[in-house]
């Protein structure tokens, strides 16, 4: 049984721990059952706990492991509902580095802290030699 | 002086009807002040009251009022924080309707509720006669 999360940033961890290592076990136990939300850059609106764990599948099974650094921009907190807006810098498989505008939604449920939404949007691309250089 | 926002919905009513006719009074008095967040269609993150302002009056400067429809997808909410995503069906100029994916984000401020996040991205477009007929 997984342990349970006991804050908002602890899921956002794990989070961004699974997406980094592919880990659909550890993705699984991190999201809320029932009418969650996930938006993926550039697609439509996946709805529905089954529904999303699917479309993380999907990408795991096309990705290898990406280098992932997350950078969080804002967070809105109440005891119970949280939203973190952060930049995630991809870089899979060439020099190439896109950065993605997440809004995360959580919310503490009788299972301790889990998520419920989750938006990602492109903001731009740039490559290695540019940012290094 | 304006009246206050008693739910998050009266939020979001004020803002699709500031955005439907490019009304930059009506915009300004329903964003919280502060560290505001807004991420436009493919653009990177602006963060702060003012500049988050400046962009809507740059949009709304180089737009005619668009056609707007909106549709809830779901709504979270405690007593002083909502997320609302929805769907924003826009048409502007031609019969190229662009769907747009939006997760809003309001706070019960002293001042009563607000808009505190505003993170859209395109999830697709169609023609109109694809869809009518």
């Amino acid at each position: 049984m997984p342990s349970l999360f006991e804050t908002s940033v602890d899921v956002e961890k794990a989070f961004y721990s699974a997406f980094m290592r592919c880990d659909m076990t550890a993705m699984a136990e991190l999201w809320a059952e029932g009418e969650v939300i996930c938006v993926h850059p550039g697609s439509p609106v996946i709805a529905g706990s089954a529904a999303v764990l699917r479309s993380w599948e999907h990408i795991f099974e096309a990705a290898s492991t990406p280098d992932l650094k997350v950078s969080v921009v804002k967070k809105t907190l109440t005891d119970t509902l949280a939203v973190h807006v952060v930049e995630e810098h991809i870089t899979a498989g060439n020099d190439m580095t896109v950065v993605v505008i997440a809004t995360n939604v959580y919310q503490k449920l009788s299972m301790g802290w889990l998520m419920v939404a989750h938006h990602g949007s492109v903001s731009h691309a740039h490559t290695a030699k540019h940012t290094v250089q």
